[in-house]
Formats: C-alpha cells, sequence, structure tokens
C-alpha cells in the first residue's frame, strides 16, 4: 500500500517534509497546495505532486494524509477541516496560539476520531531518541533532574517575532516538549524569569530574548531550561538527564568534525547555524513515523494533547515571568 | 618578611592550610589550636608549629595571621575575638548561618579596622581563573546569562546536614559567590525550586538535596544554578558563561586523562570524587593571595561583604523555595 | 541535461550508487547488469531502470556513462569496453591488482580520450574535505607530516582476503590514496613492517592484519600509516596533519553523540562498524562529483592515474615488509 | 629513616629534583655540587643543603644517595666514582651517547653492586601509569599496536643539537623506553625516516627534525612513533595501546581545561609548553619512587639496563635512517 499526501503550504518546511514524502518508499506525493501558486509550481518541480486548491484536497479521493504547513494562525481551521474530511493529519507545531482554541480543535479531531500528529520533530533526532533510549535501559535509574540549553544562532526578524506568540510558544515550546518526553511525568509547577538582552526590539514588541524555567513534577523531579535567542557559535542544543545511577547528555552537532591547532589553541568548528540542517534527520524521522503509524494503523505520536500539554507549559510560563511566582499548569489549561 | 601564622582547628580542611602556609616562602606555621590536642599535635608532627590554646595565640606577639578552620558556629566568635586582637583573619566560608549575627560580626571587623579573607576557594581554581580571564579580555562580549552545574558526589550523613544550615548555604552558597564573582553585578531576584529525590532521611530533617536557582540581576542578567547531592560520576563542577560575542565554559576534572576504548564504547574514567583533590589548586592558591595580600599590605579578597552577600542569596533562595516566588534579595538583607 | 546512467553490478556498493544517482536531478539510471538477473531486478524495484546485458548497455544510445561495480577481476577489461564504447566511466577501486594490467588499461583510456573516475571515495567525505580545505587555506603552514590511523572493525573472511591483492592493496591504498590527496606531492619512498596479530588464517594466505607504513616524499614531508584488520571498538579512521603552523585532526565518526556517565565512567557510543555507513555521505559526494564533472565537461577526479599510483605505493610496500628495506616507489612502477 | 642526598648539578633539573627531595617525609637534601658555586648557592637558599665539592661527597659518611644531574658527558664518570662510593645513584638520562661506555660503566655497577636508576621520568606520569594499569588489567586484551606521537613545543637551539646525540639518543629515546615499558616484549627490529623540516640549521648539523620510527618485536607486534622538533600548539604528548580487545589512550594535557566558544569555532588553549611543567607530577612521582625503593631495600627503576636498551634502539634507529633499511637492535648493542 502507497500512502497518498498532500501538502498544505510550501515554504520551507514544507519543501523539507515533501523530500521527506518522496523518498519514502510507502508514500507518494500527489498534490500541493500554496497560497502562492508560484511557491507551491517550485515545490512540484522538484519533487512532484500537482497543484490544488485546499478545498478540491479535501474533497478529493486520492490522497490519504495532509502535512500541514502553512502559518500558524491557519493550523486549527485546517486541521478542523481535514478532520471532517477523514484524512490523517500531520500538522507542523503549535496548533494554534491559544489554549481555548487548541481545545476546541482537539475537540473536533477526538469527534471525527481523526489522526493528528503534531510535529515536535525534535522526538526524532537520533541523539535524543539514543538519550531516551538510555533512560528506558534503566542505565542512569531513577530520572531527578533535565537540563536543556537551547540557544538560537540569532533572533528572529520583528515581523516573525510579532507573530510567533512569544519566545515560550515559539522557541521554549519544543524544550517542553523535550522536558515531557524525556521526564515521563506531567510539569506541574513553572517558575521562570526572563529579560531583554540580545535585542531591544524583542523587548519593545513585549517579548524576551532570554530565559531561564525551572519545571516541577508531582514527585519533585526537575527540569532546567535555559534559552538565548542569539548564540554567536551556532545552533546550541544540548540536553542531559541526571538520574540516580548516572547521567546521559546529547553534545551538540556540527557539520564537520575537524580540529586545528595552532599557537592560538585547538578550535573545531562552530555548530549547525540553522534549525534545518541541525534536525534534517529528526525532520526525516517524523514523516518516516508518520507514515510508519499510519500505515500499521497506529496511534500517531506526538499526539494533539502533547501539542496542547506543551502549549499549556508555555502559557504557565509566561505567567510565572509576570507574576514572579511558581505557577501551577493547571491554572492555565 | 615572613608572616607568622596560628591555625584554629586541625581537621581536614585545617591540614590543607597548614600544608599551604608550610610550602609558602613567605609564612610559617607558629601555633596550632583544637579542642582536641591529640589532632594538633598530629597536625604538628607533619608540619611543625606549636600546640596553644586560643587565647594564647590571641595574646601572642609572634603571631600576625589566623586561620580559622573551626567548626561553623564559632567562627563568628574568634573572627571578632581576632579582630580586637589585631590578627589578620582568614576564615573558612560561612561566617555564620545568620545573617544578623554576620552583620553584627561584619561591624566588629570594620570598628577594629581588621583584615578578614573568606575562604571562598574556588575564585582561586586555575580553570576558574581562567574563565574569569576570558570574560574580562572581553572575548565573550557583554556577560548575558550563567549556567553552573555543581553536584556533590554523594550526600552528606545527616549529623553533617543538621548543622549545615541547608543545602543552599552549604552546598549552593559556593555557587552564588561564582555567580557574584563571574557576573560583575549584584544579585537582584532569586527564583527557586527544591526537593528531595536522593535521600528521604535529608527531606526529614527539613532539607532539600537537588535544587534549581535562578539568580537575576537588575540589567537582566541571569544565572542559572543545578545542584544535587548526588552524582555517581564524580564532583561535577560545571560552569558556563554565555555573552553578546561567545561563550567560555570550564569543564571538569579528572585524575588521569585517558580513554579505553572497546565493545561497549569509548570510556573516559569517572569525575574527581571529593572537593579536596578536585579543588586542591584552588585551597593553596587562596592562602598564597591571602599571604600575597597580607605581605602587600592590601584588602584581603573575597571579603567578608562577600560572605554576607552570598549568604542573603541562600536565605533568599530558601524563602523563594517555601513561598513559591520570586524573592529580592533585599528582603533578607 | 539530464546525463543516462548504466550500473554494472548490482551488489552492495551498487546499491549505493544507484541511490545516489536517482537521488541526483541531473542524473537517470537507465539500465542495470548483473551476472545475477534477480540481484539486479531487486535492485531495479527498488531504483528503476532496466535489465540489460553488458553487451547491450554498451551497444546502447541511450547511456551516456557507466557505473562499474562488478568484482576487481573484471574492472580493466570493462573500462576497456567501455572505453572504446565512449561512455564516460566510474569504476570501483582498484582497476586492477596489476600494475602492468592497470598500465595497459589506462593507455586505452588514453587513446580512446575516454572519461575515467576512480573509486577513491574518501576524497569526498566531508570531515576529510574539511581537512584539505584547512591545508589549502594555509592554516597549518607547509606540510610536514601526515599521521593515519585505520583500522576496520574485524578481519573479513578468508574468501576474501583470497582475492583481495593483500591488506596493502585492499585496505592501505584508500590511506595512500589519502596521503597523495593531502600531500600534494608524490611518495617517493616507502618503509613498512606487517605482522599477523588478529588472525592465523590471514597469515596461511600469505597476508598480513597489522602494518605500520613510512611513505616520504622528496623533499622530505612523511607520512605514517598504521592499520589493523580489528578493531572491537569500531571502524577507526583518523587521519591528521601537522604542518610548520599547526595541526588539523580529522576525528572519528559515530552513530549518535551521546554520552553516558556511571560509576564506572564516562561513555560515548563505540564508532560507526561499517565502512558503507561510516562513508555513506562520501560515497553520494563521489558520485555527485562524477556527474558534476561529466556536466561540466571536466576531467573527472579521481583519475586513472591516481588509481595506478596509489597501487604502485602498495606494491611498493609490500617489497619494502618483504626486503626489509626502504624501497622506492619508481622500483615498481 | 631518613634518606640522606646529594645533588650534583644545580641546573633546571636539579632544581625540580631539589624540591622533590625537601618535600619527601622520607628525605633530606644534605649537600650540593655545581661547577659553579653560585649556581648551587643559589638553590641552596630556596631547598637547604651545603655546598660540598664531587670529592667530599662520595667521601662523606653522611651522604646515601646522589642524584646525578650533570651534563650527560659526566654522568658514566660519575656513577662509577659514586659506585666506587657505595652510594645509591640516580642519574637523569642518558648514562652516555656511546653504547660501548654505557656497557663499561653498568659493569662497574655490577661489580660495586651499587643501586642505580635511570630517569626516564615518563614512567611516572599519572597518565602513562594509568594507561599502563589499564593494560596490565587486561581492559585491551593482548597488545598488538603502539602509537606514539611526541613533538616538542620548538626546536632547541644549535648548541644544544651539538651535543644531543641526535634526535633519537635525545628526543626518542623517551619513547623508545615507552615502548618498552609498555610492549612487555623487547624490541627486534628498527625501521626509520628522517628528515629536515624545522631548521636548517640542524640538518647542517648532521642531525634531524622529523621521524617516523617503527619497532617490531619478536611475536610482531609493533610500535609506531612519530617525532618533530615543532609544534606551535604546545608539548605534544600521546600515546595509544591497541589490542585484540580494544585501546587505550592518553590524551595531551594543558594548564587549565576551558573552552571559549565565538562565532570562529571552539577553541581550547595550546598544551603545556615545557617539558617541565607538562611532566611536574612524574619528576616528583620518579624521585618518590627512587625514595621508596631505597627506603624499602628493593631494585631501583628504571634500571641502568634499561637505560642501555632504549640507547641500542636509538643508535639502530639511526643505522635504519642512514641504511635505509629494517635493523635489528641486536646489530648494535
Amino acid at each position: 500500500m502507497t500512502l497518498r499526501f498532500a501538502l498544505l503550504g510550501a515554504g520551507r518546511i514544507g519543501l523539507v517534509h515533501a523530500k521527506a514524502v518522496t523518498e519514502n518508499p510507502q508514500a507518494k506525493l500527489v498534490a500541493v497546495a500554496d497560497a502562492f501558486e508560484e511557491t507551491a509550481k517550485s515545490l512540484i518541480a522538484t519533487y512532484g505532486g500537482e497543484f490544488r486548491t485546499i478545498d478540491a484536497i479535501a474533497a478529493a479521493d486520492d490522497i490519504d494524509a495532509v502535512l500541514i504547513c502553512t502559518p500558524t494562525n491557519t493550523h486549527a481551521d485546517l486541521i478542523e477541516k481535514f478532520a471532517h474530511a477523514g484524512k490523517a493529519i500531520f500538522c507542523e507545531k503549535p496548533i494554534d496560539l491559544s489554549i481555548e482554541r487548541v481545545n476546541d480543535c482537539l475537540k473536533v479531531v477526538q469527534e471525527t476520531n481523526a489522526t493528528l500528529m503534531v510535529g515536535f520533530n525534535r522526538r526524532f533526532d537520533p541523539h535524543f531518541i539514543a538519550l531516551k533510549d538510555t533512560i528506558t535501559a534503566g542505565k542512569i535509574g531513577k530520572i531527578e533532574m533535565i537540563n536543556i540549553i537551547s540557544r538560537d544562532p540569532g533572533a528572529p526578524p520583528p515581523e516573525y517575532i510579532k507573530v510567533s506568540g512569544g519566545i515560550f510558544k515559539d522557541m521554549t515550546i519544543h524544550d517542553f516538549d523535550m522536558a515531557r518526553f524525556l521526564l515521563g511525568e506531567e510539569i506541574e509547577t513553572v517558575m521562570a524569569s526572563a529579560s531583554v538582552l540580545v535585542d531591544p526590539e524583542i523587548g519593545a514588541l513585549g517579548d524576551f530574548d532570554s530565559a531561564n524555567v525551572i519545571l516541577t513534577t508531582a514527585s519533585g523531579k526537575q527540569c532546567a531550561i535555559s534559552n538565548s535567542r542569539r548564540a554567536t557559535y551556532g545552533y546550541d542544543q544540548r540536553i542531559e538527564v541526571h538520574g540516580s545511577l548516572g547521567m546521559v547528555a546529547a553534545e551538540n552537532q556540527r557539520e564537520v568534525s575537524i580540529e586545528v591547532a595552532t599557537a592560538g589553541g585547538y578550535t573545531r568548528p562552530p555548530l549547525y547555524d540553522f534549525f534545518m540542517t541541525r534536525y534534517i534527520a529528526a525532520y526525516a524521522g517524523e514523516i518516516a513515523a508518520f507514515i510508519a503509524n499510519l500505515a500499521g494503523d497506529m496511534p500517531a505520536s506526538p499526539s494533539g494533547e502533547d501539542g496542547l500539554r506543551a502549549l499549556a507549559i508555555a502559557q504557565a510560563t509566561l505567567k510565572s515571568v509576570n507574576e514572579g511566582r511558581a505557577v501551577k499548569v493547571s491554572e492555565v489549561i
């Protein structure tokens, strides 16, 4: 059986997923939609498929699944539309910036018994999978602490910041998902501190560019997250998990592993400087997992619920920063 | 000129300082006091000096400086006594567990114009000095974030926990001092989360063994500290400082630098498992700095004020944990 | 323009190249030949193309280039056949195990003005390219020494050893090519020592499994190569180049970059344990380079001459081991 | 019991040993001799002892052991003198540059039943000891290959080169000793290549500055040594031992373990740039071992025989370079 895909949104992440679909022997890219026909056509030239409108895709018999890669503010509407249309849905994170809207959307997913997978790609990074496997194998014992350092190479432009939902819903949300993924226990409480150290314009837009967050579970496990919108040395993505028997850490990634030694010292190249090169294997892995799940008739994961939970932690984090206190996730969900 | 020292307290840290004094050509160990004469005599057998009472030392003409290595609850009294006696004073941290008592004590130091250095030895660790030098040289630009991971190899016994003042005043206090040392700006606000994951007995005594702390300065710089009383892999002491132009990190230390590769992977030995071996150079360095300061007639550093500040942050941290809110250091000082 | 390819030999390396061709937008896999039709058909099922005989491919109008992935003893004949047929030729190393046969073959290539690229894939490894780029950029000054450590995860079976041409023509030949690639100067003299430490059966077949080789150029530059047919910790592939201003080293590669710390130490996973996973990017890169050269009408590189030179060094190395003396490459070529 | 030492030669290595003796509770520095009384007096000012002539020391009742730190060409004479005088002898390497002279000298040592330890300090480096311990513990199985990379930060001045005995007797001799120490089997054959790449003046003096050596044992174990008189990045001292079950490697050492990450990459400081700082622990360790051996009435190690063997390998290496062939150590001893 070959799964027939439609891609909604032919932007840069759409390109990544189109590639993953066409390279997968179990899948086929049938249709591509984009508000700009030119953009869709350009992608089609490389990866095949035909240009269609979203409505045509929803009505089509020859489409089994859709990949929603359109702007965030269209995600929830599209999920609902394609849930009603009976298509399996992969949606880029986040489902929506509003918890209420996400709740409504997930209700539709549930009522229509639709398949929904949310694009927390990092769960499919080989290094983080190895980390999770190490935990599962019991090598570090009972988890006590997680430390995530997650820094972007540079701050996005103001136009992006404006529609991003803020650092916690846009950037830290990946770390919140990783925390949940690794901890195996829900986050109960959030404490956070945030400031504007990188770009005053970010502050002018009411957002932050530097933050530290402490997440706590009911059993007292803790996860500390450190974020910055700037790292001159590349895309800094480290996770370490400390347990009763030991620790496991996933190291940073760079394009090539060379070291140059001179009178000035021993120098290795900077890190990957773009999330798409850093997480190239993760993007391919998540689409492969989506296809495998569909092919095996299994629930897709991460689920809509996972999307909701991470969003709620982000909301609670913002509340903690604003109110200077520990906030329970249950206050916002 | 040779500085003549008396050592008060001949326990394990007293031994370390006795060694540092005897190996320093500018210093001489003249007298040793200890509640247990036997303990003092044993130290004297190796490092020289004669056994005297504390009163005799305070009254002696042939003593220029004292090293206070007695139990914490005697520190403030001894500082006051030797401040009045006109001796230069090196005192192991903390001055006292009570901010009020420290304030009183520092008043005496000020009135008597005494020289007081507090034993935050880590400021003299060669790796942390290199880190500070890198910052000072401007290589990482303006500091934005500090991340300290500080884990003990194992929890101390309950008897120690009881008199320790709790994890923040006993263990994290070193990290608070490093944060101040590196940030170059006072801590304004503290948020913290703490739990008991390692040893329930620690919880039964009202203390914690696992904690995360976020410190914030007036300008929005942040320092995240992660502590655990247990690390199977050794004494985990990492600091990284992230700035506008880059980052500098001090790596963990181990006794030997070998790596064994087998079918099971590439393995390096665990870290140092004891603070005295890990910080052996730092201990020697701090006594050398004390002597150099005295010899040069310069103020000793870290000062009593440094001791007070770190203690106040510890107090604010505990308050933050207990009250689940951001606490200003000014609330407790 | 799309280049039309025929693949000769559908074994494991044929699969790797078929994938590279089909994923390249400038190339198309048109035909596949293999002594076993079943094997060819299985590859065709995944990557397309049609099954043809070698003669049919040589006679075909719709084939621009061939990829020779058949057994070594057929390489020279096939190169000559397709040189006469006017096809561009990519041939897996080695051209032949006999220098005389290679010389004859290259004469045909020259007379027919054929395009020939030899599959020294490591020149296309991203890490080794970065190493070469560092040298070219002048960062390490004038090259003085190269150290190559190259160890296989395990010895091949006796059947393979028998037809391999021996360790120097089969395994070290890659290192000889890298030495030439990096040194930018021909090898003049070889000294080598070899023994049987891994598997006595290898010795029984007249081959070695452990060897050290010293290559010297006319200007006195040296390259030391260390080989073993066994490394429990994976496929050990390190190169370092030392020059007047510094050194550059390419590190080993592993599948995932995690580190597990326990009471037993800090452990990273073993290395890749297979040349095809270790050099996956190199294989893709060499086919891309072949296509790019053809598309741009440029000479393909590494050339037949490169194949000959590496083989001659291998021959000289064996002579050095057998005669216990420094052997000039000019003695064998 | 306290061992009473005389130091012969108060140069820089004499200072190192004087410090080791004075810090050792089982030893006491009683006398110091030096051709320049001033030099001796300066050392005495720091470490104590009294100035005496060599003859006075040989005749003295209050001296148990001597440390020979004088120029190489005096070593053999002094060993013989003090062997006859009944003193225990520690002598810096080499005993002499002539194998014949060493043989004669060792005959005297044997006839007088004198205690002689030769200063191959690297055997006492904590990292190399850990490496040896790993081998002894069986963790890497049966040894097959050793790779030593040993590079000096910079070439010594011509005056030194002239009296050094050449690179193999001066520099590589340490690596030869390490090879013997680690292999646990005598070296049978040597092949080597050497050139002048660093400093033409070294060539003008008939010496080399860049060399590769392959040592082979009777059972076929091999050791590859790579030497250069120049390494801009510091004192490069790496050893790895490869065996049937795995590998163990001793890493390079630097003064501080920090890493600075900027847009230019991740940079660690250069290595130690001086043998005395790099091997500070080794120097202290060898004197401690000498004292412990004497105190325990055990034979001192490395022995005179060890000194002779390493010298013979050096001689064979030079012969191999000159004659372009594999040379048996038995040809020169």
